[in-house]
């Protein structure tokens, strides 16, 4: 939670404030996914799953205490109800139930965010959710509608794909809307995430990896997968926590960042 | 709901005034169980599954919607996570485990409770776990945490049996433990429920619910399985909803109460 | 499963026999939705929930039961996994894990059709899945790998809507397969049925649901949406079992295509 | 598999022939917990989950494809319907819904075994149901009625513990009662084992692992918590692969064991 001084690794070089966000609490019961404790020294903001697609009421209450512990911010990372699919399959969900198939999971992450002493800062959609929100009006329109539902009159922000549905329902609603960009994952030249599954959608290389995210960071551009920079605006970064290495590739993200004047923080 | 002067049946025939509970929204997804409107037209406390044993979030929100529309108080119906056997087969849940999964679906509900202008206004165990926490003392503290985790500093108050590790751990935390009797349900000699699939467990004759409910109101006793009259100290009285002609016969209690002097008026 | 002599309803009347199915079994541990008894009376294939939408074990065997005992046949009806929305929000899993997801459930079932001494005679998917296999290749074929997996070399029919995508990958895979027609479901003039939830995709009246049987039963016609007259080639018709009244109106149907002379026989 | 001349490690030092046995497809979609391949390499016996503590069908498929190829011959390890416990928490199922929850896992996973070119060879309880047909007749008797139910006549074998219920309630229906041992458990003077989550109950140092199991094998005797030596009649062992190293130990046993004339060799 370091920030202060812009302190800059050069003229020109730094970049704006830049919010630093993954994916915790991804495990089931006895099954683990993310490393939880190494990502939150690294974070600003913690999407913790709440039990659609992963995370068991005790690991959910664990992650919001350490979160708080540290200072991160809370998120919750709703997604399907799939948890043999890990939420990554898409689904012709109606949009009333959607509604309150979100609403149902941010009210659930609220309670041990509060026991912690903290609160659902945002909301962030997981795996296929996200990526159908990006062009699908109605689900984009229920996430909100759910979001609203379960924020008590609180103006909960929004984090998705900048130029998505999701963000254009959420400014609609007037919700925050909080553009992220992907520390490794492969853009197409209209600026969405190339599918996983597709050859090259998740880049593997430590090195570029990094060096896409100081080009994020500093330009807000990307290297498209055709080879264009394109633009990213992006407010947020999300960085990756469920491979191994992980943990150490996302440390590294920071400290480059950092040493290149970008100051982690998260957004307002 | 609050109905006013105490009428009276008669000298001496009034008794206190008496809450009357249900369990409602008891379906999932396409399964109904309940009759939620005709309940909510009898009842002055809803017991609103919450997705463990029952309960999907949109029959929750309706079910939240349409008892704040009637001023009914919404309580949490927390239960073992178990769908497939309707939250009737006990299980050794650890403690820890079981505090997080009551925490988790009173936070679930308590989002669709507010958003209809209400709130979760007490935690009542649900089948199996109820009759767990008669005797069980570390399953009744974890239903006690998992409420307290849940409440905000709110001091919400425990229904369950008179005289159980429930209440008793309730107390304890200095959460308000509310007695409750069943209309239905047969009596051992010691006070506690004749498990379900005994013979005789459930009363089936109407008009002898409607007696039995008259004698725990104005008498608060009830004739045990045995013959003999047995004290049921209880400030709220349960029916059923999810047989047919269960409505019928909640209404019918409920007129036979009132005609008697016994106010039907939710507990402080 | 009288069968046998196609008795007449007069000259040029008789259609060919007709297999009549019915989907059963379609409630879940406490909640029931189908009455499994009359509509085994009536139909010659029961199509029988195998757990992913609808259908827990104690359910399937009770039904394998019945159906052996009546000597109608046991088909499975194979779905997406999706207890809270009832199979009926399309799902897009990929095609491996879907083949596989099939022939989990029709193993499953084949225990209980195996020990009421019979056997799984076909395969039928359920509601958003049966819709996605009338025009998803990819999904289709998987359905139909998914039942080779499970036929140990049997070659299982396999029911659906006429020209189908589905039924051409089980032709193309030497499988039977079976297009069958809907009671009273709507159809658009390209023979698809409208989707649940459009107007007038249900027929609600039984007078007109009993005349579109027979036009389908003698015919092979049915009255599109449009009111044009369109080819139906169905060599099974389905009546629905899940709403009041259901199997009166399946009795109702099986009556007069029998008065009318189409012989109720299960398909080869 | 099957090793041929008991070589001998030595007058009076080589036992009889032992199967090796391991939790295999213990994941759950997205995520993984047993080292599969390499586990298949040591054991003689898979017990492969079939999807109600752990075990997608995708998972399972691979498998037993895996075991298949190997020579591994493949168990179902069947479980209580408990996904977020991972079947580690006992449950009052009645004993005819168990019955039939355990014929419906092992038909599921009769289809995949199949496939591959095997067949379920035996039926293994997992985790708490394990426990608590140690003593726990009824339950017992309704894990062999599944397994009847489910195995069409063969008389599939039962794994368990010596002297538990459950093998005697296999005996008593004629089925292979195969008791066996823990490599890395502590056991009480009684020949049960500590309970999982009492300090010592499972043994870490792979030296004592090694030790122990060798000592079961050439003595079937074992060291109590007490200190004292028991008998423990086993004709399998049972070696953990949940754990980091857990793979590299269990191939270390089967080398060592090899080398002192053991034969790991499946039950009959």
């Amino acid at each position: 939670m370091t920030a202060s001084a812009p302190s800059a690794g050069g003229p020109g070089r730094a970049g704006p404030p830049l919010d630093l966000n993954a994916d915790l609490g991804e495990g089931f019961g006895r099954w683990a996914l993310t490393d939880d404790e190494a990502l939150l020294s690294v974070v600003t903001s913690a999407n913790v799953a709440c039990g659609f697609h992963a995370g068991d009421p005790s690991t959910m209450r664990r992650v919001c205490e350490l979160a708080a512990a540290r200072g991160v911010r809370i998120g919750a990372q709703v997604s399907y109800r799939d948890l043999a699919g890990f939420g990554r399959r898409a689904m012709d969900v109606p949009a009333r139930e959607l509604a309150d198939e979100i609403a149902y999971q941010i009210g659930a992450l609220e309670v041990f965010a509060r026991a912690a002493g903290s609160r659902v800062a945002y909301v962030k959609p997981h795996g296929a959710l996200y990526n159908r929100v990006v062009r699908d009006e109605e689900q984009a329109a229920a996430v909100v509608e759910g979001t609203l539902l379960a924020s008590g009159g609180r103006r909960l922000p929004v984090l998705g794909l900048p130029g998505s549905r999701l963000l254009g329902a959420a400014e609609a609603a007037g919700l925050p809307a909080v553009p992220e960009a992907f520390a490794d994952r492969a853009y197409t030249a209209e600026g969405t995430l190339v599918p996983r599954g597709r050859p090259g959608a998740v880049v593997e290389d430590g090195a570029e990896v990094v060096a896409r995210s100081l080009l994020m960071a500093l330009e807000r551009r990307v290297v498209a997968a055709g080879g264009e920079k394109i633009e990213v605006r992006a407010r947020s970064l999300c960085l990756h926590g469920d491979t191994p290495g992980a943990a150490a590739l996302a440390r590294r993200i920071r400290a480059e960042l950092t040493a290149a004047g970008v100051v982690p923080e998260p957004f307002a």
